[in-house]
Formats: C-alpha cells, sequence, structure tokens
C-alpha cells in the first residue's frame, strides 16, 4: 500500500525550486513586491526587511529591480516626529503594467483597464443582443473594444501586461469555449479565432489573452471591490446563474476548471424541464426568464440589468405577482446555495449581477432557507449580502486576474522586458 | 479601492520564511523527505541532488539528519550493469515513527497503527451500541483500545507520533464535538475528557491527540489506499451520511472546518422532514434509516456494515422490495452528488462506509443522474466506483494524518527528539 502522504509529497518536492539559486531572486521579488502590495500604507525599505527576514542590502536590491520594472515607485516621505531623514515608503506603480479585461455576454460587450493599484483607468460597455451573430462576428466587435482600451492605456503611459476574456461558459485550458448555452456557443477555439488581431497580440508577459468563466471572473471582481472578505461564494444571476467560489482570497476552479455550474444544481429532481435536459435545475425557478415569467412580464431575452430593475422598480411598488415570483426565486435560490454551505462550510454567499439589483427581495428567503437548512446555522451564521460591484464585476475581475499573475511572479514580467 | 491581489499578497509574504536562513533547514528537510516518500523507487543521494538542485553536500548532510531521526533508511543496493560501487538508495522508515488512528462511531470503536511505509501493523475494532453511554464512558472504553494498539507499537520497536480520533460529527478546531446527531453528542470536549490518559498524552510530535470528523478521515483512508487520484468526493453511507473533499491530495475542510454536510443536502425541498429539522435532506431519502424502512426491513440502528450486508443479500438474491429501495436511494444520491459535482467540478465519486457494499446497486443510478445532471457529463464522464476501504477508512485516515504531518514537516518531528 503506498503511503497517503504521498500526492502532499510531491507537492512539498515541488517547492525545491525555492531553494535553487536561480529561484531565490524569483522567490524575493515576489515576497518583497507582496508585502507592498498588502501593505495598509507604504513600507520602507527597513520595515520591509524586519518582516520577510532577508538583509538591508537584498531588500534594496530587489527594490530597485521592482522600480526599474516600473512595479513599484517611492512614496513621498510622510513628515515624522523625531530625529532624522524620515524613510520613503514604496507602493505599487499606478503607470506601470496594466490589465485588460474584456467580457462577451449575452447581450453586451465590455472592455476595461486597470491598472496594478486597482484604479479602473477605462471602462466601456456596448449593448447589443449577440445571439443572432457568429461568435467571429462577435468577437471581431469586441476586438474595436480592445483597440480603444488599448488607446486609452498608451495614451495614459500604461503597458497591457495581458488580457483576460469573460465568456458566460465552460472554457477549458486552452481558451476553448465547450458550450455557452444561453449564447448559443459550442466548441469555439476563441484564441484562433482572435489570433492576428494587434491589440490582443500585442501584449507581453504570460500568454497575451486568457479565456476564463464569466461568473469566475465576477467572483475574482468582488474580492478586488471587497478584499476583506476572502472566502465566500459569489452568484451571478442573469439569463443563466453561475457561482464563483473563493475560498482563501483565491478562485476555487475545480479538476477541470469547470466548477461553479450553480444554475445546473437540482433544486426539485421532478421539477420543469432545464434547457441543459435534466429537470427542476436552479436556473428553472430562479433564472431571468423564469423570474419574470412568473411576475407575468415578457422579456425573457432583455439584459439582465434591464430586467433586473424592470423587477425592482414593480416589487418596490408593492406588485404582488412580482413580490410572489421573487420570494420564489430566492426560495430556491436559498434551497440551492443551501446544499452548497453544507457541503463546503462558506459563511457569506454574495448575491451578484442581476441579483445584486434585486437583493432587498432575494436575502430575506435565501436567508430562511440558509437558517433551516445549514446544519451549522445555529452556531455560525451565514451572511448574505448584495455584490459592491454590478454587472461590471467579470471584466473588472478578468483584468484583476492579469495583475495578479504579476504581483505572484514579478520575475515573468520583469524577464519579458529584458 | 483596494487591489485584487491583496489577499494572494499576503500568502506569498507569509513565505518569506522559506528565506531565512533557520527555515532554510527545514524546508530542505521537508524537501528531501517529500522526495523520498514521493519516489516510486529508493532514490540515491545523487538524484535527490539532481532532482531537488541541492548540492550533493547539503543532500548528503539532511539525509543523516533524517537517518538520526529514524525518518529514512538506506536501502540495499541494486545491482547494476555500469562499472563502479551501485548507489544506495532512500526509503521510509518502517520502525519509526508511527501514528494511532482512533474512532468512535455509532455502532463500534476502532484503534490501529500505521507506520510511515503506510503498513497497517495493528488493527482492532470493538463492537457495542455506544448510543446508550455516556461520552466519558464510551472514550473510557476506547483507551483501553489505545492502550493495546500503544503496546503493541511498544512491542514493534515505533514511536507514536499523535493520534487522530475521528468522530462521526461537527468538530472544531479545539477538538470540540459541537454536534453527533447519530451519537447523541452535543458540546463534547473530547481533549479535556481524554487529558491524562497516558496511551495517549505520551505521544510526541504536535498536539498529542486531533479530533477530526469521521468522513474527513474516511476520505484520506481512500487517499492512503488509492493514492492515484488526487481528487475525488468519498461519500461515507452509515446511520448518517458524510462526505469527504480531497482535491490535489488535500483534503478540503472549509472556512470553519465543518465541510462535506452531504446528508443534509437537499434533494427535494418539500421532501420528509429530517432529524436535522429541514425537510427533503439527502439522508431522508438514502440514510440507513430510510433504505431499511423502504426495503420493508427492521434494524434501523443496526450497525451499518451488518445493515449494508443484509441488503446486499436480499438484493443479491433478488428480492424486489430491496432492489426498488436501493434504486430509490442511489437516484437520491445522484441528485445530491450531482450538485456536486456541477459546483466543484470533480471527476470521481467514491462509495464508502456501507455504500461500499451496495455499490452495485447504488452505482448504476448514481451514475445516470450524473449523465442527466452534469453540465460537463458530455465530454468529461465522471467515475463512480466503491472505496477500496470498508469501515477502517477513517482510522486509517486518521493515523496517516499523523504521519503526513511528519512528512511535509519533519522539522517538528526531529525537533521533539531533541
Amino acid at each position: 500500500m503506498t503511503p497517503v502522504w504521498q500526492c502532499q509529497a510531491v507537492t512539498s518536492a515541488s517547492t525545491a525550486g525555492a531553494v535553487r539559486q536561480g529561484s531565490l531572486r524569483e522567490l524575493n521579488l515576489a515576497v518583497v513586491l507582496g508585502r507592498i502590495a498588502a501593505a495598509d500604507r507604504p513600507p520602507s525599505r527597513a520595515a520591509i526587511a524586519a518582516d520577510t527576514g532577508l538583509t538591508r542590502a537584498t531588500v534594496s536590491a530587489v527594490v530597485d529591480d521592482l522600480i526599474a520594472g516600473r512595479l513599484v515607485v517611492e512614496a513621498a516621505p510622510e513628515p515624522r516626529a523625531g530625529a532624522g531623514r524620515p524613510a520613503r515608503g514604496l507602493r505599487l506603480a499606478a503607470d506601470g503594467p496594466a490589465g485588460l479585461g474584456l467580457e462577451v455576454n449575452v447581450d453586451y460587450l465590455a472592455a476595461c483597464v486597470v491598472d496594478l493599484t486597482g484604479q479602473v483607468r477605462h471602462h466601456e460597455v456596448h449593448r447589443a443582443d449577440l445571439r443572432p451573430l457568429s461568435p467571429a462576428d462577435a468577437l471581431a466587435r469586441l476586438v474595436e473594444l480592445a483597440g480603444r482600451a488599448r488607446a486609452t492605456a498608451d495614451r495614459h503611459g500604461l503597458t497591457l501586461a495581458g488580457a483576460t476574456l469573460a465568456v458566460p461558459g465552460l472554457v477549458d485550458a486552452h481558451g476553448l469555449v465547450r458550450l455557452a448555452p444561453n449564447l448559443g456557443w459550442r466548441e469555439v477555439d476563441v484564441p484562433a479565432l482572435l489570433a492576428g488581431h494587434p491589440p490582443l497580440t500585442g501584449t507581453v508577459a504570460g500568454p497575451a489573452l486568457t479565456v476564463d468563466n464569466e461568473a469566475n471572473l465576477a467572483a475574482l471582481g468582488e474580492l478586488h471591490a471587497t478584499p476583506g472578505t476572502a472566502s465566500f461564494l459569489h452568484v451571478s444571476g442573469e439569463i443563466g446563474i453561475g457561482a464563483g467560489i473563493v475560498l482563501d482570497g483565491a478562485l476555487f476552479r475545480g479538476v477541470r476548471g469547470w466548477s461553479g455550474e450553480l444554475g445546473h444544481v437540482p433544486v426539485d429532481p421532478t421539477g420543469p424541464r432545464c434547457r441543459c435536459g435534466a429537470r427542476g435545475c436552479l436556473e428553472t425557478y430562479a433564472g431571468q426568464e423564469a423570474v419574470l415569467a412568473a411576475a407575468g412580464l415578457s422579456g425573457a431575452d432583455l439584459p439582465a440589468d434591464t430586467a433586473a430593475r424592470r423587477l425592482a422598480d414593480l416589487a418596490g411598488a408593492g406588485d404582488p405577482a412580482t413580490l410572489d415570483a421573487l420570494r420564489a426565486a430566492g426560495t430556491a435560490l436559498g434551497v440551492a446555495v443551501s446544499g452548497v454551505v453544507n457541503l463546503l462550510d462558506l459563511d457569506t454567499v454574495v448575491l451578484g449581477g442581476g441579483y445584486a439589483t434585486l437583493a432587498p427581495w432575494l436575502r430575506p428567503p435565501v436567508a430562511a432557507e440558509l437558517a433551516d437548512r445549514v446544519l451549522t446555522a445555529a452556531w455560525s451564521p451565514v451572511t448574505v449580502r448584495a455584490a459592491a460591484l454590478g454587472p461590471e464585476s467579470a471584466v473588472v475581475g478578468g483584468a484583476g486576474a492579469v495583475l495578479r499573475r504579476i504581483i505572484t511572479r514579478p520575475s515573468d514580467w520583469l524577464g519579458r522586458r529584458e
């Protein structure tokens, strides 16, 4: 019998690189940059040395590399009461590398540029029903948005370090969209369709373009906006329902990268037939189409934020059918989310996408199901709250994912520029 | 807005210790021991140096420490064709530290000793209905088993490095059992009740005793037996139903350590009332009591393996009521597990505990629900299989958890002995 710890041991062995000479510089770059990124106020070289156990000389050499690579700048010294010259603090550079976030969704295209300090420097949304378009045509339109985003970045002196494209579907490790049911895409090779488009291929550091699931990136966008909540389930309520699971500040992707299909978690196994072929999936109760129909409204294919605002207006005015529809949707959502919390022991559920707008009506029935169904609810209640970002969450999360790679592996960025 | 990568950056900063002088030795010990543990055949010092990037001198010094600490031994040299003296390979020591696994379950107590090579050197099961006993009385009986396990370890020249106790309930980080519903325990302070018992307190390296959830440890036991399956959902079907989620060879515990409550994932929100107070939990369809009742059998409180064997005998003889009962249980289990797979994207489901015995009848309906309900099933099927270990899985997994800590942090073990 092979020992239980074998797999773990392989992981340990893979950290062996950390002690090699070449990798030591990489590790030190990441440690020092991570320390600067995590700081509440700009730390001095001396403070970094004290925190990390590195020598002052090593910290200074590493900081010089980071400044030369436009990742870090010296902050203006703060006046201080004691004697001596005040130490200069270090902070992330606002005018170095930036991330390009892109999104193709059912009813809009979006692009944004986020700098290393987390500021959104550019954001454009183009509303259009993309379902009638071929994937190639939809992506050709997206390239126009990407071009304008790149022009803004150039104007501000920013260098796009990479791009992340959000798609509402299942994406494999090579950027192939296996299935995006609500967009009508199947086996779409996005990198191949985008190859040769200058606004995307001119980027540096790592793969020029990463394609990822929209719900995953929306969860990263929420983490971006509220970094204090390090573990949560982010539910994106749109025409479809996706979820992003964030654990200890990192996205949980599953074995093949296809986690988070909350919309197809069964709520009632004998319930209505879902688009996916199964019965009683959450989407048949709490997807946009189901909620609008239950409220007696047409417009199943409205943009998610338009539909959510229309429902919120009616609910706010006390329309009984809308209130009933939202109560039923919230209950179904609460049943599905209770299963998730029983399984994963998360303490925070974030209502995102269209659900953010509808949170005042969805939150009470979701919370009631959680209180009833979660085994640990009595001594550790689950927080249910609206997302901080609205529909822009995925595109901001995508740009943030590019920057996150730089912060955790700055040597890749520095190496590319040499 | 604070950048999205802040949390990750904190994690990076916490690896800073790796580059400190004192920690470098710890890291090297773990890297070399991990390399030896993960090897298919005993590697030589030279092979370890080549793999890890460490110098020959460093590897030799580290190996000397590991041999002195009884973690590693030199294997007999293999004959080889070329000239020169054959290199001596290194392997884990069979006669150094060992893990003590303990279990209190509804209808049995168990203890086992596992050595660093993964061999089970001692295993005792004591069958008794423990529900009428107070927690203190149940644990007093367990101490007798622990004493006999310790005596065996002494006789073999093994040193118990620590103990893990499996309990079928929710356990907090301090070993307090918050709730073990099927055992009737609530707020039981296990470490306090066991304090002063020599067979447990005489152990070294780390906390003498760790208390953990039985379903979690059963999943680790399965990983022990089949280390090739690095990510899976292990379902323990007993009087209650628990699950252990293993991701990349490590147990996923959730934010507060209370993950895996699969038994209380809703299958039908308007279904029968569960012991937990909610309606339609999986346990009301696929728990032992429900399956026996549906098959027209009494004995809801039979030991899980007795109940499973009785059901298997009847199903094997073609009893229609039993076949129907197992089909219904398998369908409900499949509905709940489909939700898990849609959410977590796991590719393997292991039927453990009593379900291992019933796998021939449960597997087809579980697989059918997965094929219907998992969005990615068309291009990445999910494997459903019986667990390799039976009811002994949790106790073996508990002993393995002790040894895993030694492999990943050998400096703790070596330090304690100095």
